[in-house]
């Protein structure tokens, strides 16, 4: 065993903030959080404590630590001998279930991780069509790289400029490469049609999340989204719904099943694989068969669909289709938003948790779900720190991804034991800070 | 069991081509090959006919498939529950170990694949110059993604343009990206002065493999690296060397320490996750603080450093620093390319077989290693198929990437008796090959 200090400092000596992601700092503590183990949805630190992951890494973890059928999935796959850059009967297999559950997916392909999947995903719009503007929504999220992490979350203080000029989220993205970018707030019609009007002829496609997890679990209006269908439809624009996050959060299907709204192309990740490196792009044949050998775009690489990761992705992929599954998440979500919509109530906290299935927000400074992301510049981040903090000390891990009104979550193996004390542990923090959260 | 060609058929209706990655497609045998399960250096096919493998996952697969250490591997990451998206003492232990055996690691990231690292490392090299241009040289190559795959091997008919208008290697990828890529021959002292002279004060680094495994397996001239080296220092440019493929493949090192020229910073690939999706950037300290929290360029990531690749990358690390593993691979390499070598003169075939360490690069129509990519057009492709397609159907697996003189080898768990067949193999198929050898 070693405190929490000592590993950050190891770690810190050899990577770039002790971590291999800048966002696993986590600023309510101040430092990452070092784990030892993990068993359901218990998680325990380098120092021995024990914490609920209400986590679950990032949404990944829906199936929790250690599941039974990711075992089996290992076990599996020690037999067939680990083999890597090859393709498989079981990718096949993957893969139609993908086509099953979502309702672009005429055609699929695996990657390793989200940002991989819109990177060649979005190449493919381009090849597609032969244009190269990108329509996106401000507060929407679709990844770490020079194509699309522009524009997404500007700082207050550069909000005003970044429908003009759209804000590059990271040092070392060239400002070419945001002339390519052009930014819309979330649910505005009129916006969205200006954009279209404007940049239609160079626009490949329009990306969103049609469940804003990212910022503040901001739902799609429906006459937005139709909208969206309509004027893509008749620009030459591919529709792109980015589900890497909302996918299989609430039901055994994306979220643009339930939505019926169908767009063109779909990303898919988080818990596909079942808590492993797996990531999925699809959507409509003529659109997918632009890959290479069929098509002029390339995707390849070394790691993709790793033999592991789509074996647990089918060990996923079963548990999610079977009939306890999504019955048991929806009873758990049942008790959690009761619980914490009572304790709102109750004490007239200025806050809101929508949700979409097994996934939440929490955003504070506002009673009702936000429109936009404007509309969440009242997430007072200091106050939501604060209460991040108080959780951990209480032994409840809630995960900050650096800023913002950003998603948590619970998995199959929480029980509602589990969530009956994240709710009392959350109450007592929430009435600590209570003076914030009725003032902001 | 099912034949390559049905399996073909069904995994086509849901993916692209049929498989995860273009280049899985393999032009020797027009299809991919499906594999039902691998041991050691053997792979079988889902049609039960086994092969040995000389691919060996593009040169991720040093330790060969099902190995033991990679087994315990997998059962320890059961044991800590697979967590997810959490650091863990291992990321720190498999971090050190890059520090020690990479001569420019200060500091190290992991995250899934070799495109990841590249894309990410090109981001740090922006952020610390405040320049955005990079100068690459041709035959090398760094990922498939929008930074860079661009002007790295160009079609013969696209080749002279190719050093004023770099050649986008992707349909879908923008032609403002092009700007920013100059594109300079291997080896060409008076060429990469003259880029520096054009472009230094706009170039952010200069990015090429010490070894180009990517093209004919063509070694970097001494005196070529320390200009580099000396040319970039002088101008503020990051010399970075790309060692996906080239770390550990002769030592327990990277090539920079053999060949004693040290860039800012490298990637690393490959074998280092143990067949497993993992690759690594490192580099100077004050370029790596770059990276958030501590500096402003993001690098996050879900799935960066999964535990399971980090723990089968430390079975990677502690066999191959293991003190009979490199002694070994050098009975393997002595007896190959004695061997290989031996037919060559022997017949006098047109053809040559570059190698350092454990992976080789087979080169047709010339005899001496080429110095550049221009001097590797005589490699005609057709025969090259023709040769892979005889061995495969004599049981030897050697992959196709899709054109040029490629990259293959061996692993640990190769025996000399499969050298031995696959010598065998290779004579018998170059021998009905002949005509063409002598010929070109």
């Amino acid at each position: 065993m070693i405190s929490q200090n000592d590993q950050f400092i190891k770690a810190a000596k050899v990577m770039p903030g002790g971590v291999n992601s800048s966002t696993r700092f986590n600023k309510a503590i101040m430092m990452p959080f070092y784990v030892s183990h993990g068993k359901g949805s218990k998680v325990t630190g380098v120092d021995g404590k024990e914490y609920i992951d209400m986590s679950c890494a990032h949404g990944a973890g829906l199936l929790g630590m250690a599941h039974p059928a990711v075992d089996e999935a290992l076990r599996k796959a020690g037999e067939i001998g680990y083999v890597n850059s090859f393709e498989t009967v079981y990718h096949e297999e993957l893969a139609s279930y993908v086509v099953e559950t979502v309702a672009c997916a005429d055609k699929v392909r695996f990657c390793s991780s989200g940002s991989e999947a819109t990177l060649h995903l979005i190449r493919a719009c381009r090849g597609y069509t032969g244009k190269n503007k990108i329509i996106r929504v401000e507060g929407h999220f679709h990844g770490y790289h020079e194509m699309i992490y522009i524009g997404g979350h500007p700082p207050v203080s550069e909000f005003p400029r970044n429908r003009i000029d759209p804000y590059i989220e990271s040092a070392g993205i060239p400002r070419q490469f945001a002339q390519l970018v052009v930014s819309v707030p979330f649910n505005d019609e009129d916006a969205l049609k200006e954009a279209i009007e404007k940049h239609g002829n160079e626009t490949a496609l329009l990306i969103l999340e049609p469940v804003n997890f990212n910022c503040a679990g901001i739902r799609a209006d429906d006459s937005y989204l139709q909208l969206a269908r309509k004027l893509t439809a008749e620009n030459n624009i591919i529709l792109f719904f980015d589900e890497i996050q909302s996918a299989y959060k609430k039901s055994f299907q994306a979220a643009q099943n339930e939505l019926n709204i169908i767009p063109d192309v779909t990303t898919i990740g988080k818990s596909i694989g079942g808590g492993f490196p797996l990531s999925a792009f699809c959507g409509k044949k003529e659109i997918m068969d632009c890959y290479a050998p069929a098509g002029s775009v390339q995707h390849s690489g070394t790691f993709n669909a790793h033999l592991v990761p789509v074996l647990t992705g089918l060990a996923f992929m079963h548990e999610a289709s079977a009939p306890y599954f999504y019955p048991e998440l929806r009873k758990l979500e049942k008790q959690f938003h009761e619980g914490i919509n009572k304790i709102i109530a109750d004490n007239e906290l200025n806050m809101v948790v929508p949700n979409f299935g097994a996934r939440f927000n929490i955003v504070l400074g506002r009673r009702t779900p936000a429109k936009n992301y404007e509309e969440t510049f009242c997430h007072n981040n200091q106050v939501f720190l604060n209460i991040l903090k108080g959780c951990f000390d209480r032994g409840v891990y809630f995960h900050d991804y650096g800023g913002g009104p950003s998603h948590h979550g619970y998995s199959i193996q929480h029980t509602h034991e589990d969530i009956d004390l994240v709710l009392n542990v959350l109450e007592e923090v929430l009435l600590e800070n209570k003076e914030y959260l009725l003032t902001q």
